[in-house]
Formats: C-alpha cells, sequence, structure tokens
C-alpha cells in the first residue's frame, strides 16, 4: 500500500479497543502534562500574546480558534518533555494528536470517545508516516513529533471534521506544505514549539481543506512532495496498530536514566554500600553527569538520581528535581556510593544494577502489562496535578467532554 | 560573511533612496495584486474561516491579530500571480514581506516610510537567503517565495519591532523551525497559500522571540539547521541592494509570454499578415497552447495573446482573460496568422518576433528605466483596481500608513 493510502487507511479504521484502552492513558497522561506544562509558567509570557477569538479550551485558561488552541496546547503539553513517546521512529505522538482532536472535538460537541479515536488514528499514521521518512530524514534533522506528527494532526481533526475522501486528499496536501519542525531546536523553547505547531498544522489543513483550499494531489509521495523534499526514505509500510506500545515517562528526568531506575524500583537502597550502573555506551555523554549542583543537571545523573531513590525522593515528581535537592548534602555525599560503567552488549533500553553484589535489570523494550501500566499513570498524574488526576480519569471514563475540557483548565 | 551575519546586517542597513523607490513602486503594484486577488473571490470562503480578534488591515476588510493578518493579505496577495519576481533566487519577495512589514507597522504606528525600509530589507535578506541555499533548494522541490521569503519577513517584522540582536537572532532561530513550503502546490491554491504562510512566519518568528521563545543559535547555517536539512548550498553571497532589479509583471499571462508582448507592445499588428515568435525552448512546452479555449488556457498561449494584442485587448488586464475572449471567433481566427519556434541561442527572458519580415526583440534582463516602471506600475494598477490606484500611490507619497491602509480594504 502506498503511504498515502495507508494514511487515508488510518483516517477511515475503527480502532480495537485493547488500544483504544492505551489510548484513554495517554489522554490522561497529556492532560496532567499539559496543566503541569501551563504550571510552569516558562511558555505564559508566549502564550499571553496569543490572544484569538473564540472558545476552544488552552491549559492557560484563555480561549481561542480551533487552531490557536492546538498550538497552545501542543506546546504546553510538550514543555516539560515528560509525555509519551514512540520508538518505532522516534516521536512524541499525544502531544501533536491529542491538541488537534480536542479542539475540533470540543468545536462539535462531539463524545469523548469519538476524541480518542480519533487521536488514536492520527498517532497509527503520524507513526507509520515517521516509518515511511524512515531514519535518514531524522538524522540529517527534523522533528519527526512535528513533521510525521503534523500527518497524523491532519488525520484527527479531518476525521472529526467528517471530511470526504477528496478533502482529507487535500488537507494532507495542505499539511505537506505547512509541516515543518527541525531538532536544532532540541534545548530550547522551540522544541516544545514544534509540537505545538504540528498540532496547529494539523487543524488548518483540515479546515482550510473543508473551505475548499486545493492542494497537491499526493503531498507526501508525489514528485517534489513532502518525501522527496525531506529526505524521506520511502520505506514500505503495512497497515497495523501500534500505539499500544506507546512508552510512557514515569521519571521527570532523561529518557536513559529510566531503565536504571526501574530496575531498582522495588529495591531499598538506603543501605546500600556500593552500586553499580552498567548502561548503553551512548548515555555515558548524555546523562552520567558526576556531580550535577542544578535540578536541570540532576535530571541528566544516574549517581544524583540513584541517590534519590535512595533518600525517599519521587523521581516522578517533576518538583523533586530543584536545585536545592541537587545541593542536598545528604545526597551529593550519598552519590559517591556509585559508579557507572559503559556495556555494549545492553540495548539503549537495558541497564544492568548491581547492588552490593546483588544483580537487577530492566529492559524498556518489554510490554508492560495493562494494569501496571494504568496504575502508574495514575500515581504519575496525581504527581503533576494532584486530586485532579482522579477527576480527569473520571471524565475520560464517562465519555464526558465537557468536564474533561474543563479539568485542563481549572 | 556567513549568512546569518548577512541577513542580520541587513536588518539594520539603511537603504538607499534610489532602491527605496523602486520599493514604494513594489507597494503599489502588492497593493493593487490584493485588491484584485481579493476580489476575485477564489480564496473568500478560506478567509471566511480566519476570524481572529484585532484590528490589523486584511484586504478582505475582516479584522484580525497581526500574525493572521499577514497570512491572508500573503495569500490574497500572490493569488492572482500578478506580482513582483525576483530572478537572482526566483522567488516572489512583496507578497510575502509587505504583509509583514505592514500587520507590524500598523499595529505600531509607524510611518509609512518605515514600513518600506523594513519591507526593502526583508526583501533584500529573502533574496540573499534564497541565493545562499542555491538551486538545488529549488529544483529539489523547495519554494523560495515561501522558505527564504519567510526569513526576509522574520527581519522586517523584527526590524520595526525594534527586536534587540538576541531577540532577532532568536526570531531568524523561530524562523528556520516554522518555515515551510513545497513547489509541488504550484497550480492548485496552495501556491498563494505559501506566500501567506511565510508571511504569517515572518510575524510569528519576531513576535514570539520578543515575548521571550529561546530558538537555536544559528537557525540558518547552524548544524541540523535550515540550509542543512534543506538542501541548502550554502553559497558565499556578498552584500549587496538587489531589488532595484526586481521584475514586475505587466501582463496578466505566463511570464513565458512577456518578452514576446513587450517586443511587439508599439507595433501596430491588427493588418499583420504573418507573425513568427522564437523562443526559448523551455517555454515550447509552458505557454504554447495552440488553441486554447479557456480563460486560463489563453494564459499559456503565444498566438492567443498576440491576437488579443492585435485586437486592443489590455493583456494587463486580469479580466480581459475570459474564457468568452478565448473563444472570440475573430481572435481565434486570427491566432492562424502566429507560427512560434524555439530558438536556443536565446535566453529564457529573450525574445525575437518577425512581423512580415520586420525583426522586433526583447530581453526583460534590461533594467527598466525608473520613469519607465513608474509609468506602466501606475497604468497596470488603475487596470486592476480604477481610480483607487492613484489614491494609493498618493497615500505612498504622503507617507500615510493609516490612509494606506484604509484603501486597501475601502
Amino acid at each position: 500500500m502506498d503511504i498515502t493510502a495507508l494514511v487515508l487507511a488510518y483516517a477511515h479504521a475503527e480502532p480495537p479497543e485493547d488500544v483504544c484502552a492505551v489510548m484513554r492513558l495517554s489522554v490522561l497522561d497529556w492532560a496532567a502534562c499539559g496543566i503541569a506544562g501551563h504550571q510552569d509558567g516558562a511558555f505564559d509570557s508566549w502564550a499571553a500574546t496569543l490572544t484569538g477569538q473564540g472558545a476552544a479550551t488552552r491549559f492557560d485558561g484563555r480561549g481561542s480558534a480551533l487552531a490557536e488552541a492546538a498550538l497552545v496546547n501542543g506546546t504546553l503539553s510538550h514543555a516539560l518533555d515528560y509525555d509519551d513517546t514512540h520508538f518505532a521512529h522516534i516521536g512524541h505522538p499525544s502531544v501533536v494528536v491529542i491538541p488537534a482532536a480536542l479542539a475540533v472535538a470540543e468545536a462539535r460537541g462531539l463524545p469523548l470517545e469519538q476524541m480518542v479515536d480519533a487521536a488514536l488514528v492520527g498517532a497509527e499514521a503520524s507513526v507509520a508516516v515517521g516509518l515511511w521518512l524512515g531514519r535518514d530524514h531524522y538524522q540529517v534533522g527534523f522533528h519527526q513529533t512535528a513533521t510525521a506528527g503534523a500527518f497524523g494532526a491532519t488525520v484527527a481533526a479531518g476525521r472529526l471534521l467528517g471530511l470526504s475522501a477528496k478533502h482529507m486528499r487535500a488537507a494532507l496536501g495542505l499539511c505537506s506544505t505547512i509541516a515543518s519542525g527541525l531538532k536544532s531546536q532540541f534545548g530550547t523553547m522551540g522544541k516544545p514549539l514544534n509540537a505545538g505547531l504540528a498540532a496547529r498544522t494539523g487543524v488548518e489543513a483540515a479546515l482550510w481543506a473543508q473551505a475548499g483550499l486545493t492542494s497537491a494531489e499526493d503531498g507526501l509521495a508525489g514528485p517534489l512532495a513532502f518525501g522527496a523534499t525531506h529526505h524521506g526514505a520511502g520505506a514500505d509500510v503495512p497497515f497495523a496498530w501500534r500505539m499500544g506500545s506507546v512508552s510512557h515517562k514515569f521519571h521527570a528526568c532523561c529518557h536513559g536514566l529510566h531503565a536504571v531506575l526501574e530496575a531498582v524500583r522495588d529495591v531499598d537502597l538506603s543501605g546500600a554500600a556500593q552500586i553499580t550502573v552498567h548502561t548503553h555506551p551512548r548515555w555515558m555523554t548524555v546523562c552520567n553527569q558526576p556531580s550535577p549542583d542544578t535540578g536541570l543537571g540532576a535530571k541528566f545523573s544516574y549517581r544524583h538520581v540513584l541517590a534519590m531513590a535512595a533518600h525517599g525522593h519521587d523521581t516522578g515528581d517533576i518538583t523533586a528535581f530543584s536545585d536545592a535537592n541537587a545541593q542536598d548534602a545528604a545526597l551529593v555525599a550519598w552519590r559517591d556510593r556509585v559508579g557507572v560503567e559503559a556495556d555494549d552488549t545492553l540495548t539503549e533500553m537495558q541497564a544492568r544494577v548491581v547492588v552490593d553484589g546483588v544483580v537487577y535489570t530492566h529492559d524498556l523494550d518489554a510490554p508492560l502489562p495493562f494494569d501496571m501500566r494504568q496504575d502508574r499513570i495514575h500515581v504519575k498524574a496525581r504527581a503533576l496535578v494532584g486530586a485532579r488526576a482522579d477527576e480527569i480519569a473520571q471524565a475520560i471514563e464517562d465519555d464526558d467532554l465537557p468536564r474533561f475540557a474543563q479539568l485542563l483548565t481549572s
């Protein structure tokens, strides 16, 4: 199947219930990340400049037209980089497709269930487009979250608008000429912005196609189209449901630390005398800061996050990564019990931790049983937004979109 | 000088008066194209969906926030593809930089003269970025009007906002991750949209940098930056003023017909028995439709436009290219006096027309004397928007931005 046919197939597919169940967890996870991202405040001056007319819900409480709400919500929900990731193509699907789906579903008064379905097929389309674009596209510098994501957002928004086949094609064509996003923004506020822009692109492409804008017949795979211009490999991608294996973050720090923290999650480290971390060599230059003295630095330090774990600090709590904690004398002293070694027999997703001679391992690629995933996302959401997390979970369960939207800003 | 330093040099340069004079003509030409583009109506359903809050002037009379006004005005002014072109990099500078400059200058209550200066340095920056990106960027499928143009719009908007050096750099970084636009949109409504998107990108990048968004340190030439990802050649581009040689369109048809129409502009063809057109071979597959029967087809027909010229139809008048005219029996019969031959000794900008044995030639690359350019733009503007053209020209001469803006919609 060519990529455009594949994307159109997702647009009209009925998703299986078990994958929908995971997507509902992603909706809760996304909501908590967005509320916390707004409360963090870094993007507030920016969001204040976006004062469009309209009633679409935004995390910052300002009303907006649909596309602008998608821009703001996509950006705020990626602000903390704590949202879900799909490693098939390496992208963050939820922060792009959910804001697009929410804006359109809310405007059309649709049930939350339809928003979840649309977000899910949009996420599947984004992963498929990301796989089709391939690793070169990412390596040369494009940000898959944004580029592949925009096509997913277009599918989500187009489905909820009920676009005809002709208009859905035009929407994908318009998306192809609006979609953008570079990895050179990593480490700056441009990275969350890329997610927001992709969400906006999806809403605009769908709305504008509906308003009659014509576009390239095949914006993805045609001559001079998105793939040809953006270093796309054009890989053959089969139809499959891949969002069941999306990864949720349970620690508010660099992904390279997660397998280690998971390996010793049930281990009491408080009395440990010597700990050796074995990790993939790539992580040694990414998240092995031996002696960080800021909260940001602590997010990239094996030694420090293990000291936090040993002292009962919740590494799932954003606020635990404070400058004060990074400078806490007890934690700093405890770090010296930890050594870190590279081991190229491990994958990037695996870790081995030896605690006083006892070996603990973890592989992030191993699927998390649904119940455990559900429990942990609830715990994470509560750590981020308190009791509101349970109300949001209830609104999702009740299929109550107005209540869900209200809880994002209240 | 590296490209970012060059762009920053334009941002703060004081433009020479003779180039400013040409830019003022481009402002009149742009205004006429935009008013006519709105009156054409093709984009009206689309523009009606963009109903933001704000008082920024739009050709369609709806108020908007700044960025949205730039989007709408850029699109409408390129809708007829009758606006100016710079052949150094092959792009349409005015439809991108003027909407960005207008929106910001109007919001800040600045004089029209400052809007012209900002649009001019923005246009120069866009041509310079286009030259730096080079021919591969264009050949692989990127639309220079939009991609290079977005950086020019950023410079124009950033200058009028009075951005600090740090913020101007951030604005260019943000532009690098928003800018987009593919040539595969040619022949669809996506082409004018690309111009509008680029104008919006410039306004957003500048406003958002001012609001504190951080971005890549060097969005153009850094690692994984715009040039590296978008097939940029990274050519060495010297500082120069190039907008003095911008090309204005004086015929409402394909550019490939212009040199021919110019060659016989002062020739009375009504009694001619045999005419032979000699043109660059590339145009033979572009604009040599022998027997068009629609207005659109007539815009790509040597035989038909010469028939129009022989019958006193104004090829500068958009409405002259009607279906009725294309099917007019007298014009259709007259076409048979015209033969067309390819000649590879001619450049794409040159034509030779032999009328009953007498040879007439024209080279579009030959600079048009200022007075003649001024006269012809006034004539063109009157053909497009009637007497309002003179009022707009007066407002430009009077440095009266509020009056100028008012005339765009009244």
